[in-house]
């Protein structure tokens, strides 16, 4: 399994191997500041930092800039992404930051309050855009498209109130994968799970919890392999068909149907107490309804489960259930066949708040370390999901035509604050520039021969700096380099130019050499590709 | 000189060898189409596309989609520009897309009005980005950097009215490098300058036009080179403080100086007797001061006329001026140090738009061929632009600390159109995917046996698809193959399972060979390396 970007293979491999992997026992030490650390870095982001009468210069709430430290983690991680979305054939895809306020509407329930509109300046109404899966859904109608596997990065944008312990952005960049068109059921959903497993692997982010089997009165709890250090991480799959079956053989009213589901989503952060509670007293369900509900909810396995639920005499009851448990149990046999059914629970529990989904569902979760070892592992959030949504691209077809699809979105945020607080535990220091070489004299008056000399570089495709001086330093130089890790120094002086020779000095070894000026461009190359 | 990216250096060399340089004789027709095409494409954004009762389904006026093919194009383009400023040591930066609102007052002057502002939804009053730059100042001021070099690429919007012959779009993309910082004078002017030249030579947009030397009473005109086919490139140079200097020796009131300077910014679309006209029926000019500028804004040539304006008994009185001046003539000894003083004109009527700028500002412009010999080539558009604003970062320091900063912007929708054009002119096709490897069978029920081995490629690292199906038809994988540009075709069999040996296909020459299924991924990375 490739674990690295295919761009900068040995540079990313390097990066991830020290960063990624930090030493067993710091680890676990780090993982308890995950959400302190990003209440600050928000908080930091939300004061204002400075006046000018009565200008505060700030970035607008819940968004911030990426420093130049902070681009070369992201693009790191977003390399593994796309990299992997390329493997699986996919097909680049842009759309407008902002779209009709129309097409946005009737597709979000509840969130829709979320929606960032832009001001009537005259003409058209518009709203920027608040995941990428209904501009797809769009573009699909909107060029009468039958199929499609596409992958999308960019930016989103939500008016959430930023819950600073959860560490949401208002603006946040999410990569997105899809397949679109009618196929044989379950292969793409399978696909789907499988590249989540291979990008939450390959950026080495955590350990798959293999879920034990737990029957529906059973009370066996999970194994984490602590031994790891890395952050435990749940990869759970449902179905929407079976959740509203169950809700439907439970007796909950159709009408219900999803403010229950709304409940049900709050199962990894609070317990089945509170939620049956919240289920009686604020949804209006009976007692016996909400505990048959428990029954099924605090259910987790794997395709044992699936068997199981088969025989189970209610659920058995319900038409659209067994469509959904049907459908599950042909996805865990393509699972088992990629090598990764074990890394999937099954999960009675998983709800998923958007409304346009209609079959399967799936949702990668990281976990904290709970500080005893009896407690529960904690919800760190959710940093990859998806799943099927049959109807969407017929909402805006005007015959209603339906394109099926199925796909996934990767939180980048998440995973970022995740990297980035690892790497500042471990105090790693990145380049944010890729410079090779460094053009440096010893003296004065020799800015003209610098400047030559570095545009021979550029124009032989060589990374190259100087420093904007007339007369700098040479140590002053130097100490440069060192500070930004340029590996490589040209430097040229009055007796070199007499000579038709330079030095080339190594930045770590300190080792000069004088090579012939002609050949210079060459031995860069090569000491470079050596390196 | 690097011509290509060096992400995917080969590819990248074949479809550029292919697509930007096409075959002399038939470009020239070419040429001539470019406007009335991105006439046609932004009409055709601004059609509604479907109707459902009432919902029009089309993405907002002056926005549009980027499709797979736009996507790849794109993409390239984009790594030859980011790859250069790389080479010259530039960092990454990232801003929201948005910013409050008092950020960006004052700083686009009568353009202001072009911003696009959010809704008041309650809480912070917010705009849509205009450029890159004002981010970047504002960057530089909230966190008190003194210095920087910084790329930034990213989209922006503005409120145009779409004029459709200039192919303008109201969300588009900009690439940016700026140095900020003090240094001496015109060391990275002058590498703003050499950046703009390498990455127009590395996309063989167009050919430098040599402007050959004219002083301010002469006549020469022009050489294209039009032999070479490409458009006409044309990269002017001048100063702010030469400008403004001019104004003042001509006689301009000082009140009159940006009113004046938008009518020069005309010069390369309409004639200097429509320009005189407006100076002085609209502006209120006296007709011996125009005609004072006249003999100026028509001068052009190369530090030659640097030298003849320093003599210049009108212009030599403004103190203002001979900085300028001063300025130019050292950004041309640099300039000539880095070999490319000859393909920039010193031009006496590029103006620039915005406030900011206070020092050297300079423009690329494609030009089209003109119909007739005797005419003068036509502007097609801006392509690169930029210059020094040394005031923009003390507007939002609380005390006014000012950080020098030059920089650059590159156009790329501009850029993408001609290319994009000239592909769709010669029909070029171009891989939507970077597939390498298609698994297929001859055979029904083969479905478990594709799903294991094309999950052993993926776990490899290879780039492989099937198609979603129980029982495909083997034509049908083949032809998918073919369509999709994909190289190799994995073929499993029942005989070959028994044998435990696959087919390994060539889609070009259709040979097929035996493989043992544990060498398969060796073999296929051997071949995909030698190809």
């Amino acid at each position: 399994m490739p674990q690295l970007g295919l761009l900068h293979g040995r540079v990313w491999a390097a990066l991830l191997g020290q960063l990624l992997r930090p030493p067993r026992v710091v680890c676990i030490r780090a993982v308890h500041s995950h959400s302190q650390v990003a209440e600050a870095v928000l908080t930091s982001q939300l004061k204002p930092h400075q006046e000018k009468s009565n200008l505060i210069i700030k970035t607008p709430k819940g968004t911030r800039d990426l420093s130049p430290q902070q681009m070369v983690v992201r693009e790191k991680i977003l390399d593994v992404i796309v990299s992997c979305f390329k493997r699986h054939g996919a097909k680049g895809l842009d759309t407008p930051a902002f779209e009709l306020k129309d097409m946005l509407t009737e597709k979000y329930g509840e969130d829709s309050r979320l929606i960032y509109d832009l001001k009537d300046q005259g003409g058209e109404l518009l709203s920027l855009r608040y995941d990428l899966t209904v501009p797809f859904a769009r573009y699909m109608a909107m060029n009468k498209l039958k199929k499609m596997k596409r992958y999308h990065v960019g930016k989103v944008w939500r008016r959430e109130s930023p819950t600073v312990v959860q560490g949401r952005y208002r603006e946040f960049c999410q990569c997105d994968f899809d397949i679109a068109g009618h196929f044989d059921p379950m292969i793409p959903d399978a696909e789907c799970l499988k590249i989540i497993c291979e990008i939450l692997s390959g950026l080495q982010l955590g350990d798959f919890l293999i879920k034990e089997s737990r029957d529906c009165h059973g009370s066996e709890r999970k194994s984490i392999d602590k031994a790891l250090g890395l952050l435990p991480l749940s990869l759970q799959v449902s179905d929407r068909r079976i959740l509203d079956g169950m809700f439907a053989v439970c007796g909950v009213p159709e009408s219900k149907f999803r403010a229950t589901c709304s409940s049900i989503d709050k199962l990894d952060k609070i317990s089945w107490k509170d939620v049956r509670h919240e289920m009686v007293a604020q949804k209006g369900l009976a007692p016996e309804v909400a505990d048959r509900i428990g029954d099924y909810v605090q259910c987790h396995g794997g395709v044992s489960l699936v068997e199981q639920l088969f025989q189970d005499p209610r659920l058995s009851q319900s038409k659209q259930a067994l469509e959904g448990l049907r459908d599950l149990k042909l996805l865990y046999e393509y699972l088992t066949l990629f090598g990764i059914a074990e890394k999937i629970s099954f999960d009675l529990s998983l709800a998923r708040g958007l409304d346009y989904y209609t079959g399967v569902i799936y949702e990668a979760v990281l976990l904290q370390n709970p500080a005893e070892a009896e407690e529960e592992p904690l919800n760190v959030g959710s940093v990859a999901a998806g799943g099927r949504y049959d109807e969407l691209v017929g909402m805006f077809n005007p015959k209603g035509h339906k394109v099926p699809c199925v796909g996934l979105s990767i939180g980048v945020e998440r995973i970022f604050s995740i990297v980035e607080q690892r790497m500042k535990t471990f105090g790693e220091k990145i380049r944010t520039t890729e410079t090779q070489v460094f053009v440096a004299t010893p003296q004065k008056n020799f800015l003209q021969e610098r400047l030559k000399l570095i545009a021979e570089l550029w124009d032989a495709g060589i990374k190259a700096e100087l420093l904007y001086k007339n007369n700098p330093k040479l140590l002053t130089q130097l100490h440069y380099c060192e500070n930004m890790g340029i590996p490589l120094v040209v430097i040229i002086g009055e007796e070199e130019l007499k000579e038709g020779v330079l030095k080339l000095r190594s930045v770590a070894s300190r080792e000069e050499v004088a090579i012939k000026r002609e050949n210079l461009v060459a031995e860069i190359q090569k000491r470079l590709f050596e390196s």
